[in-house]
């Protein structure tokens, strides 16, 4: 392996396109939607054949770094250092800045493969090929993006027009070209225009290049961002600028990086890829990826169906039923369903839209939440009460706290739990309960090895997760 | 009123049709389809404006008869005797021959409008001047039905051809006839024909006649059914028969009033009547009762649409969002969605019998489930625990019960509970939670003037409905 190559991944996707399954807290990166292991999970182990997990960067937001690390857990040490938080979602062009600083204080001569989270690929040697090339291009001041041959009239992506006659480099039966042109979300009749010359690719969104290199490219094409960027390097170094840093960065422009540094450069190359690669980018183009039935449907979950074809069925565990439906997409989650047509499925995001502006909480989060010492899920909240099941991983605890209003009772039902109130520690095996008055302080711990579950019924006038005080915690979460 | 006037609503509807929403054992006359009141309440108080509810018989079976206690509440007393319960199921013929045994030993002179519960009628003035005009030739001895002008080829009712020409007797602009023939469910073309021809009518289900009359027609054309009611009638003289007669019932032939009685007598009179009527029979049909949005959808509950028409979209709390559909059925419930195009609404009860060939919960019963004293809806259940939220209504109790293979913990989230736990009584209210061992005498009361909510958690290796060992009860459910 080369020891200058590093892989960024851009996890900071709002999730919108495969609402209800993806939230804005969680988005599509973090589904299980094709496979036993998340996007984010598949991703990293198709990094790792060509990085080590040291060298491995995760772009996010503060938002949804929990839920990563989480489903990241198998390479903790390796990732420790190596999450690159941005304070706000900025678009692509200043996470990635931020990212390149990062790389470049730890070596100059750092090589930066990027990555989104959420795509899917298949025929693996071949992307690892491609990333071999890439490295030879993004070494010689070239950076790198990775073109996919169209299979349809696309109208969602970018397409990339190569310098098919000039050859930059060659490697593993593959060749770099200097790029001719980029064209953003064309219209139908150009793509379908493009798509018969055969001489357009798809803009992947994966990208290749000298860390360095991408920020003189930034400086050159983006100087406000570049400015900005050189701002916050310099807060970086200081102690306690943590807020500045945040406002300064929130002040950077927002813009991605195809628009704004890739189609202004003259330094862009493409390889024409030969992977299989989807961006899985809403509910339809899971039938690219995903195996259909014998009647062309992509079913997941409980579902009982008569007769459909064509159509995306994807449940859980509640039961859904479907009789003779034709191109359909239905998707059902513990507290929403979704039906539309197949060919409607772009307008997912306008019912996200609608709900945002509603204050729905169906667009932001789901019933169950993940975090660092396991997941709870709401099981029914109502007016003074709300119900939750608490899932704690063997040795991990939550933090020790308080509430200000509310009440809690905790009955165990699988492994035991160990319970902090007041001074009192105690523990309680499947079948106990306990109380836990407001203003106690108090802490859920499980010392076995296997999976503790609890039932656990707050009351009180005000239910807020915000109504928690962290007098100690083993993630770092206590407010200062 | 005439003095002699009875009713016999008809309540043992199995529930397929309106699935998910209906069940097995929560059957379309206990739903709030239309309007504020269920149908078998709606039911209830439209024959109150022509006969006195002490004059009302419910016939129905034991799985129903206390969700129809419960919903027929305000007329408890004068209900009380009232209720006809079939031991089993076996179609209307021998559902209404033990019907009218019991209104003939009550008044020789009765007479019976028989109604489903589960129809909607309006115009139900126009309903009261059929059932007067009914009364006065089931009075002379004919078996009387109610026809309803056909309002397009349905091939799924029974059509009545009646002998237009010859009048029996006219009342309140209404006439009655001699019936002419019946004919089952037809052909498309047939129905089309009978549709044009403007001579034809529905059959609604609805009947009047003298029970006497009524048993002398079913010892006429149903011999077997006749000598099997007679060795009821001994039976239910003697004490002790309870099983017997259950036995003898579940030997009467399963044969409908229509084709067993109605198709064969002589005495068959029709009445074209003009109120409006639906059978409700599946989803399709709650068009031509329930009002439509400006795209002709019917919306009901948490729905969030984009440009759908002429679409049944039903949903409760959870939220359904749907994207231009087009004359599709979608109904949501806690535990269950169904998804088809309106025109495939008749194959619902496919979907039912997949499902109770599987043995899946969902055919049979809601998440909620009523009781005399009140409700429970189960928010989860899992390996070795089960989570309620239990209703107990002000005054009403639990049974003094106890449970061989499971505890519980009981959370009070509103009002006032008095529990009963071995030898002591005590109060919770909001926030306080106690705990049940198994094998423990317990009970729970509601002694305050607002509804009591609590969390029931129970933990056990077996946590059926049917390990409950009921001490003493409130409603007669203790078994001996």
């Amino acid at each position: 392996m080369n020891p200058h190559l590093y892989a960024v991944i851009l996890a900071g996707g709002s999730g919108t396109r495969f609402w209800p399954l993806s939230r804005h807290l969680y988005p599509k990166q973090l589904l299980r939607i094709i496979g036993d292991e998340t996007l984010i999970q598949q991703t990293m182990r198709r990094v790792l054949r060509s990085v080590p997990a040291g060298r491995v960067l995760i772009s996010t937001n503060p938002a949804q770094a929990d839920s990563i690390r989480v489903q990241l857990g198998e390479w903790k040490e390796d990732l420790a250092g190596n999450f690159v938080i941005e304070p706000e979602a900025r678009n692509t062009a200043p996470a990635l800045a931020l990212a390149a600083e990062a790389l470049v204080k730890r070596d100059p001569d750092a090589l930066m493969l990027v990555l989104p989270a959420d795509h899917v690929i298949k025929r693996e040697g071949r992307f690892r090929a491609a990333v071999a090339l890439g490295a030879d291009l993004a070494a010689a001041g070239h950076l790198v993006t990775f073109g996919v041959k169209p299979i349809r009239a696309e109208t969602g992506y970018g397409y990339i027009q190569p310098h098919l006659r000039k050859r930059l480099a060659a490697r593993g039966g593959l060749v770099g070209h200097p790029v001719a042109r980029f064209v953003e979300k064309p219209d139908t009749d150009t793509a379908l225009k493009y798509l018969k010359a055969g001489t357009y690719y798809w803009n992947s969104g994966i990208f290749m290049w000298r860390a360095a290199m991408f920020l003189e490219e930034v400086a050159l094409h983006q100087p406000a961002l570049a400015k900005g960027m050189k701002a916050i390097r310099r807060l970086l170094g200081e102690p306690g600028t943590q807020d500045k840093v945040s406002l300064a960065y929130k002040n950077l422009p927002s813009i991605s990086v195809d628009y704004g540094v890739m189609e202004c450069s003259s330094r862009a190359a493409m390889i024409p890829a030969d992977f299989h690669w989807s961006d899985v980018g809403n509910w339809s183009s899971l039938e690219e990826v995903a195996p259909r039935n014998g009647s062309g449907n992509v079913v997941s979950g409980k579902v009982v169906d008569l007769g459909s074809r064509d159509s995306i069925l994807y449940a859980d565990q509640r039961l859904v039923a479907t009789i003779g439906l034709s191109d359909m997409v239905v998707v059902d989650t513990p507290d929403a369903t979704l039906i539309c047509p197949k060919d409607r499925s772009q307008d997912v995001k306008k019912i996200v839209e609608v709900l945002r502006r509603q204050g729905a909480p169906e667009h932001l989060e789901h019933r169950t939440m993940f975090r660092p010492w396991g997941s709870y899920t709401v099981l029914e909240e109502g007016s003074g009460y709300k119900v939750k099941r608490v899932t704690v991983n063997p040795g991990r605890r939550l933090s020790l706290q308080l509430h200000h209003q509310r009440s809690e009772h905790w009955v165990v039902i699988t492994g035991t739990a160990r319970v902090t109130c007041g001074e009192r520690v105690y523990d309680l095996t499947v079948g106990q309960s306990t109380a836990i008055p407001k203003e106690t302080a108090h802490r859920l711990e499980n010392p076995g090895k296997e999976m503790l579950h609890i039932i656990e019924v707050q009351n009180g006038p005000y239910l807020g997760e915000d109504d928690i005080v962290r007098l100690q915690d083993d993630y770092g979460r206590v407010e200062k």
